[in-house]
Order: structure tokens, then C-alpha cells, then sequence
């Protein structure tokens, strides 16, 4: 079943005008600011305390360990390229201090070491013990790939192999509140081989909706929802996205490994049709047109379908950096195109957008309209965006290419190199582009060895009429769930062009989108523009866009840090002064002045302002 | 001051298409379904127990004697015109009861004779007993205008003696919670001559926000608003219309009272300019489209300038009826048209919209948009509003002419005669048309002595191109404070036609109010229309206006008694099963389909379905 391999960040050297700026802003502004301020908020001396056996001085809420192991996480990736980078000094004190701290047993958490030593496992609903052992392993899993030092791994084996020794069939019947460890444990497994971590994600997973926090809290079944938690239902019986947004796509991504990695093919089936129907649900009902989820701030979550309001959206970056997560398992699991179009939409906007460009300030909440006020913050008192959009940063090599027997595919546009083997032959491709600018993909054949292989070139659902060049000749485009295939003998040298023609679109929503009924958003390419008060001739309250006006895209070199803007005709309501005394009047013909939107993932860094994605549209 | 002298119903005959009808409506079912409710829910009987001197059996909320009496108002009018009319019996009936129920200091109120003696003038703020008597005093001047009998008008000065010697200037410091009774003491000032009642009405109105119903109800004056009385400042001190909305007109249309009957010249200089810097703040910033007034349900009034919600619109019948009071008290003293284009826009609207074409079914609340839920009742609680509606469609007569000494005013444009003396000559003149659906007015000079006068033919501000033609020949139009001015010596036989072009047009409100933005009402002549959903080829939410397509106008005799409906092309939004799955996709064109607008005040007398005033205009 599962029908592509990952081809991981190592594999993956990343050589792009867009992202490789991105990544550099990664490593040396937020990969320092991050440390810096996991020192000052307490999560770093909060793990001294633990390993100096101190019971006292703990600072922050209950989950700070790990925003640290997140951080941690994102610094690996960082030290594959660049060996000798700082951080390395600081992620070797951070394993020391892990060392020293962790427990004989292999448990692992500061808040319950230094706090709440007799409080272990009794509140899994809300204390995140199994959400911070989960980041652990994955910053463990990432380091030891980037690294190949096996010291972090080994804590995160010890403490995996502890909970294991915990929960489990004939154990302790248990999961934890917010998912994660479940897609930690697959990936302890793909680094360790160990089937036992498997199982026990799959016993997290499977008894999950046995709604054991109404046990947990004494509260009456009938009065117990569980959908905040998604122990609402059984797995399998999960027919929309509820609840906390972040933890729904985290679980459900978790769920994605385990039909990945079983071998029990009636539970994969199960799972399958579950995912597929839970995942139309968010995609078609109850995602932003930014990419992001979680319509409402009260559960950081989700109410119902098509209940999408701009100013209040909540579309938390994590939960943009989950959509991805899960996104990217399906696609690998399927070979679909259509869960990298929503991993792209994700990428380049929703969890873009929650990072500044100078990398040191951080959106925990991504509106799609603002009143000028909503501005992003060096840090938070739950900080889990900041080093959350870090490590997604930092891994993008992750999410670039698969592969099949036969295949090799490119799932996103970033310039740059993989080397990896195809049947077990050597091949290595090499991406130029100027996307999202730019329209044109040029692939080469470095070194391939591989003979006879498809190439799989994901056409983006955005684009109405890709073009395809082999060696400098039109072919036609053969399309195979969303990609268009090359197969043939590659050589070195051998080149492909594909054209994405990218104009300005105007985008509508769903009629029942109630918040942007007779709006329009501009698109284009994979980005999702915006427009901000301060580029238009008048507030944006009096502003609609013409339909009936052409779109112009312009590249502006110096405008944050280089992007394509879109211009237009916008239709202005008259101002007071013009407007005279009158409550109403005989509709009068309006004025008519460029308006001008950048791309959403740059707004708010420059004076504050009103913002909006969808804008009136006439 | 006082330009112009009111020409009252009894002086006027309507012989007209349009309200000929709704009269006649008025007399055979409202009228006999009011005291059928009057009966029902207590009113009459309430008052029967005081004349019996009862101490239990009352009904009802305190003000319930207000209600029959504007019933009794209208009955009143009615039997000018019809004094053989059934209702003679009724009324009659009525007054015996108040006579035995009045006692002998004059006082008379059922609720407080029969539940409350000892609770009279306790709460001035709540209890609504000045304004009961108001409503009392107002039947009873309607009553010996109609019939030339004294008795009801006996009845209500004994009860204005006994209350003129409880409070006033050396007396008791007071004035009602809901103004009403200044209004009506200028009533019986104008039918008696005694001017101990304006003294009443000027210590009621001069007086008021001394804020004594904080002391009365032991309220901190720190804590004390007072706004929802108009008790938060004194009256000459007021710059916005705050409050209960009928409550503040009431009390406007008092003071303009004061105004036109004072000897002070320089308190009416005061009051002219708080009337009309209130005035400009009503009709400029606080008014609905449809001519209503009091836009939140929590306190029947106003929250701010520009705060126009159309779903949750309060509109109250009664507010619209208080405003035609005020616009007419204006209009009557300042001779400027502008007053009568904001009675006749509430009058053909807000207050129409507030009885059914059949006369038996009322709105309180006057929504601009409905989900499809909000209909007429036969009754209410709070039954304010259909005597209300009633008694100003009886006395309809009022409002359509006012002189000076060389001149006759035509304010509104309804068909029927009027005799008058000019400069102490008679003088008839005849009006024909088919207002409001057709352009034309035909008015005809049937008997004059007055020699020469002025006709003043007030010249609606909706209408852009005027025309006149004097005896067949086109003249120019001569405007003075909004009238055309047409001076000569007039002879029986003399013809004026005035045509008011009006096509439908598409109106727009200020952009701050937020609730109309990017929408478009549809207006003719004086009539505003409404889109109901069973009219339109998709739901309300799918249909936007076409601002480039022209409006048509259709006369529909069989529909709703016969209108003038409007249409034009909407652009529809594609319904599900169109859509399909897609959340987002770019904008495709849509299709266009005929809408049908029919006047507001006529919705809902078809199968519930939503509606809506402002739609969505592209």
C-alpha cells in the first residue's frame, strides 16, 4: 500500500531564491532568538532544575519542555548542512542537561520532576506528559539523522521504552489529551527498526474515543463531549475534523503512519476511508483559502462546516504546520497530488505567514482580516508556534521529493539537489526556478544511473494549462493523480522544462461561506495575496475590487525582501466630506483607483494597518 | 413663527385608490377587531371593574387604558365621516364607563383605581399614568372635533384640571416617563382655548431631565443615565435623539408644540434650534430607509449615528407614527417641505408596513431583513401599535393640507377635496391621482372666492425633474423651501398637473453604516421596496442587484391588492449542487436571472420566506 518513500532533508540540498533566504533567516536570526528566549521564559532552566533534582523555581505552564525539543528539533536539521554552525554548543549543553536529568526509569519532564513528582500519568488529558515525550523523540529522531550521534536518541529510546513499559495492552489504558507522540513513535521506528514503537502508537491511536478523560475528570458520560480532544468518537468512526485543530491534524497524521506502516490490511482499509472522508471534510468544508484551519479561538479549533469568519479566524500556525504534517503522510502514503496542492497552499501562506521576514517575530493566531491591531510577538506564554514554524523551516528538504521503485517525484518547486538511488542506481536531479515568482521549473539530470524511471511532476490544481519541455522540445502533458509523467531512459544532461502559467486570479468561495459571500480573494501561482490599507487610495472598508478589470502582476525587488504584487481597479465609496449630509441617495457612479495586495504571508511588516484576504468584490 | 395652520380631517374628504381602501379597511375590520381585542384582553373590562368600583379582576400591563383610548381616537375620526358608522354604539358604550369610572377629583385610570389607589404618582418613571391620560385627552379632543358632543371632552378636562392641580410651578415637580400627555394637553388647548393646558405642557417639557425619576427610584445620580427617557439633560440641551425611540418623539413633537404656540420669543429660538439639530441627527444618522426610527430591541431605541442593523431592526410601528407626528408639527410651523418628504417616506413605509392589507394583523418590530420568521399577530401584549396605526390612517386627513393667509399647502398627494377659507373666503379644491404608483397629480379649483393665492405644491425630494402645466400650458417650477410656488388669481375650473417622474432607482446609504455597505435598496416615488424570496428565482443570500441593468416598473393590479412592482437582473451565485466539492476555485461568470422587488409595506401576506430591503448590489 504504501506506495512512495520519503526522500529526507538529508538528502535534499536546498539552492533557492525564496526559501534558501528563509532558511538562512532560520539559522542565524530565529534558531538564536529561539534559544535565547527558551533560556529567558525557563524552558531550558527549567530542565537544570530537573537535573539538579531542585523542587523549586519552575517557570511557565505545564508543556514547557516541549517548545524546547521543538527548537531542538530544528537546530539538527540545521547541523546536517552546516556541521560547525553555534547552535551545535548549545544543542550538546541541551543534551547534557537531558542526561543529567533524566530519571532511572527513562521518564523525562521537568513540570512533574521539579513540581509534581507524585502527579505522573494522572492527568492525560491536560498535562502533555505524552505530547512533550513525543516532541522529544522527534527531535531525537532528527538529530541522530543529522548528526548520526545516537546520544539524544538513547534518551528518547529510554523514555519511549518506559512508556511503553506504561500503556499499553494488559497495561494502563491511556492517551494522551493532545496527540503527537503517536507520530513521534512512527518515526522512532523508521529510525530504529523497533516494532514495539509502532504497536504503541497503535494502541495510543486505536483506543482513542474511549473517552477515558470523562473517567479522568469524573464527569458524567452523558455530559462529556470529548471532541476538544477528538475522544469523541472511536478512530475509525470519524466522519468531520472537531476539535482542537492542532491536535485533530496531528492525530490524524499519526493515523496516516499507522495505515502506512501496517500490515494488517482490513485495519488499513478502515483507516483509509476514514482519513479520506475525515480529510474532504477539512479540505472542501473547513479550511481557510490561506491553507490554515481552526476557525475559532474559544478550542482553537473548529465549530462547523463552512463556518469560516475572517477577523476572528483563528488558523493557529501550528495547526498550518499540522495540516502539512498530515498532508505530506497522505501524499506519500497515496501518490496523490492533491494533498501536496494543500501542503503547498499551508506552506506559503497559513504558516509562512507566522513567521516575520527578519525571522524573530512569530503569529500565534493568523487572521484573514485585521482592524490594524493584530501584530506578530517575539514570543508567547505558550510558545509553541515560534520553534513549531522553526523546524518546519529548517526540514523543508523533507517535503520536496518521493519516491516509488519506479519513480522519482517532485512534489514542490524549490531550487536546489537530490541525490538519492532508484532501483538501487544513483541519481542525482537538479531544480532551478524562480517559483512562486516565476512560472518556469527547470529540472536537470545531473548523474543518473537509474536507466528507465518516471519522472513525476506534480501539476498544481492551480494551474489551468502546465506546459512540459524535454530537451527543449513541447511534449505533451501525461497526467496520473495530478502528476505528469516522464518515463523514458534519463541520461545525464537530460533536461525538462515545465511551465506553470501563473496570471492573478480572483477567487470566490462557497456560497455557504457566509463571511466571504460576494467577496473575492487574489491568487497567484501557489500564493494567496492580501491587501493592506496601506497600499490603497482608500480604506479598505471603501474599497471593492472591479471583476470587471484586468489583474496585473509586478515584481518589486525591494518590497519585503522581494515579492510579486498584484495590482487591480478598485471600485471607492465615496468619504464623508464627499458624502455631504445624506443617509441615502440615488446610487451614484464611484470612482475608480488602482489597489495594489501583497502576497499574505508578508502582511503586517510595515506601519499597522487594516488588512483582509477577502475583499468586496463588484 | 407659526407659518402655517393646520386644515384638519374634518375639512377634508379622501376619494383616493391608493388609501380610499386602507380607510375603509380601517373602519370595517380594524376597528371592529380592535374592541373585539379590547374586549378580549382586558382594556374595556379593566375599566368597567373601576366604574364598579372593583378592587380585583385587572388584566394586563398598566398602561392598558392608553390602548383603548387611541382605539377610541379612531373610532372618533371615523365617525366624522360615517356617524351612523356600528362602531357609534361601541364608543358611546365606552364613554358611559369612563364617565362612572372617573372620580370625583377627575382622576381616571383603571389599573391604579382598581389594583393600586394608594400607588397614584409613585412611579412617574414606569407606571405611564400622565400618559394614559394623555392618549384619554387625545380621544377626546378627536372625539368633539368628529361629533360636536362634549362628553368625552369633559371627561378629559376634569381629569387635565385635576392633574394641572397636582403638579406644575409651585406644585409637584413631575413629568411621565413616556411622553405623550404635552402632546395631547396642545390638543385641548386648541379645541378649548385654555391656556392653563400649554402652561401644563411647557412645566411638563421645561422640566424634564431634572432627572427625577433617579430620586424617585433611589438610583446614585452617578449611576443615573436617564438617556432611555430623554431624562438625561434638559430639554433645550439635547443635540442627539437618544432613548426609547416613540418616547423621543413624542416629546419633540411636544416641544415643537411649545414652539409654534409660545410667547417667548427667544425660548422658541432655542427650541427651533435643539428641534432641528435633533431633527438633522434623526433623519441624517439614525433613520431607516424605510422612514423608521430605533434600531435595538433593548430599549425600543438608539445606540449611535450610523448603527443601522437591518435583521435586528426595532422600527416599532409606534416609532414611525411618532415621527409623522414630529415631521408634521415641524413641517406646520416651519413651512419647509423637508419635513413632509420624512412623514410621507414613514407613512407609504416604516408605519404601512406595520398593518395588514386586511387590517387585522399587525407588526410591533418593522425588520428590513427577515429569515422568514417575523409576521403580523392579531394582538400583542404590549398592544401599542395597532390603535396606533389605526387612528393615524383614520385621521389621515390631517396631513395633507396646512395654510397660511394666502396660502394652501399641498403636502401629500392623495385624492379627495378639501374646503377651506382663504383670507376668509371658501375655497374647494379637488385632487386626482394615481400616487404613489403613477406620476401624475390633477388638482382642480372647484370653488373659489379667495381670489389670488399662492398654491404650494410641496415637491418630494425623491423626485429629480418635476413638471407643472397650469390649465393644459407647461410652466416653469418656482421653488420656495421646497415647494413649487404657483401665485395667481385663481378662478373655479382652474387646472394645475403636477407629474413627479419616478422611475425606480437603485439608492445607496453612507458608507459608515456598516449594515448597507456594497448594497442597494430599490426605491419609487415614495414607496421602498423589499425582495421577498418566493418572488426571486434563488434565496436572498444567492442574488445580488445588477447595478448595470436597467430597473423596470410592472403594475400588478391582482397582487397584494393591487402595486407597482419592481424588477431588474440579478446575478445569482450557483446553489450545492453547482459548486460540487470545491471550497475556493477562481471566479467564474454568473448567471443573471430577473429579480421581482414588491413595496415593504406590503411583505409577508404571502407564504414566510426571508426578505430583504438592502441586498447585495454588483
Amino acid at each position: 500500500m504504501k506506495r512512495l518513500r520519503p526522500i529526507s532533508f538529508a538528502q535534499v540540498e536546498i539552492d533557492d531564491e525564496f526559501w534558501s533566504k528563509r532558511q538562512q533567516t532560520n539559522r542565524t536570526a530565529t534558531l538564536p532568538h529561539l534559544f535565547e528566549e527558551l533560556e529567558r521564559a525557563g524552558n531550558i532552566p527549567n530542565l537544570r532544575l530537573a537535573a539538579e533534582g531542585k523542587r523549586e523555581g519552575y517557570q511557565g505552564p505545564v508543556y514547557m519542555d516541549s517548545d524546547l525539543y521543538k527548537a531542538l528539533e530544528a537546530a539538527a536539521y540545521v547541523l546536517k548542512r552546516y556541521p560547525d554552525d553555534p547552535i551545535r554548543v548549545k544543542v550538546d549543553e541541551v543534551i547534557d542537561i537531558l542526561e543529567r536529568a533524566q530519571q532511572p526509569d527513562g521518564y523525562l519532564n521537568s513540570y512533574f520532576q521539579v513540581v509534581a513528582p507524585d502527579k505522573r500519568w494522572s492527568n492525560l488529558r491536560d498535562w502533555h506528559e505524552l505530547y512533550c515525550a513525543g516532541h522529544l523523540i522527534e527531535a531525537a529522531v532528527a538529530h541522530y539523522h543529522a548528526t548520526g550521534s545516537e546520544r539524544l536518541l538513547n534518551i528518547a529510546r529510554r523514555f519511549a521504552d518506559y512508556i511503553d513499559s506504561v500503556f499499553g495492552a494488559g497495561k494502563r489504558l491511556g492517551y494522551c489529551g493532545h496527540p503527537e507522540i503517536e507520530l513521534a513513535l512512527f518515526r522512532l521506528y523508521e529510525a530504529t527498526g523497533e516494532t514495539r514503537y509502532t504497536q504503541l502508537a497503535e494502541f495510543f491511536l486505536l483506543n482513542r474515543g474511549r473517552k477515558i478523560f470523562a473517567q479522568e475528570h469524573n464527569t458524567p458520560l452523558e455530559e462529556y463531549d470529548g471532541a476538544i480532544w477528538q475522544d469523541n468518537l472511536p478512530l475509525l468512526e470519524h466522519r468531520e475534523i472537531v476539535g482542537h485543530a492542532v491536535r485533530a491534524a496531528y492525530l490524524f497524521a499519526g493515523a496516516t503512519d499507522l495505515a502506512a506502516y501496517t500490515d494488517d490490511d482490513a485495519l488499513r482499509e478502515r483507516l483509509l476511508q476514514m482519513l479520506l472522508r475525515v480529510w474532504d471534510n477539512t479540505i472542501n468544508k473547513r479550511r481557510y483559502i490561506t491553507g490554515g484551519i481552526g476557525n475559532e479561538p474559544k478550542h482553537e479549533g473548529f465549530t462547523a462546516d463552512y463556518e469560516l469568519p475572517n477577523r476572528t479566524a483563528y488558523q493557529e500556525t501550528c495547526a498550518s504546520i499540522a495540516l502539512i504534517f498530515w498532508a505530506h503522510r497522505l501524499g506519500r502514503l497515496l501518490g496523490e497530488a492533491r494533498f501536496y496542492d494543500a501542503l503547498e497552499r499551508a506552506l506559503y501562506n497559513g504558516a509562512l505567514a507566522g513567521i516575520s521576514l527578519d525571522g524573530k517575530r512569530f503569529f500565534y493566531v493568523n487572521p484573514l482580516e485585521s482592524d490594524g491591531t493584530h501584530h506578530r510577538k517575539a514570543w508567547y506564554g505558550c510558545a509553541c508556534c515560534p520553534p513549531n514554524i522553526a523546524r518546519l523551516l529548517a526540514s523543508l528538504g523533507d517535503y520536496i521529493y518521493a519516491q516509488s521503485d519506479d519513480a522519482l517525484y517532485v512534489n514542490l518547486y524549490i531550487g536546489g539537489r537530490v541525490r538519492v538511488e532508484l532501483g538501487g542506481k544513483p541519481l542525482t536531479l537538479e531544480a532551478r526556478t524562480g517559483y512562486p515568482w516565476q512560472e518556469s521549473v527547470a529540472l536537470r539530470v545531473v548523474e543518473s544511473a537509474a536507466g528507465r524511471f518516471k519522472l513525476m511532476l506534480r501539476l498544481p490544481a492551480w494551474c489551468d494549462a502546465p506546459e512540459l519541455r524535454l530537451n527543449g522540445e513541447p511534449i505533451a502533458v501525461r497526467r496520473v493523480d495530478g502528476y505528469a509523467v516522464i518515463e523514458r531512459e534519463w541520461a545525464a544532461g537530460d533536461a525538462v522544462e515545465l511551465r506553470l502559467p501563473m496570471p492573478p486570479v480572483l477567487m470566490e468561495a462557497h456560497p455557504r461561506v457566509e463571511a466571504d459571500r460576494w467577496q473575492v480573494a487574489l491568487q497567484r501561482g501557489p500564493v494567496v495575496y492580501c491587501l493592506e490599507e496601506t497600499d490603497q487610495p482608500a480604506p479598505l472598508t471603501h474599497l471593492a475590487v472591479r471583476r470587471d478589470h484586468p489583474l496585473h502582476s509586478i515584481w518589486e525587488p525591494e518590497l519585503l525582501n522581494g515579492v510579486v504584487v498584484v495590482e487591480g481597479m478598485a471600485e471607492l465609496l465615496e468619504d464623508d466630506a464627499a458624502w455631504g449630509d445624506a443617509l441615502y441617495r440615488p446610487l451614484r457612479e464611484r470612482s475608480l483607483k488602482p489597489f495594489r495586495a501583497i502576497p499574505y504571508y508578508a502582511w503586517d511588516h510595515r506601519r499597522p494597518c487594516p488588512m483582509r484576504v477577502w475583499v468586496q468584490g463588484v
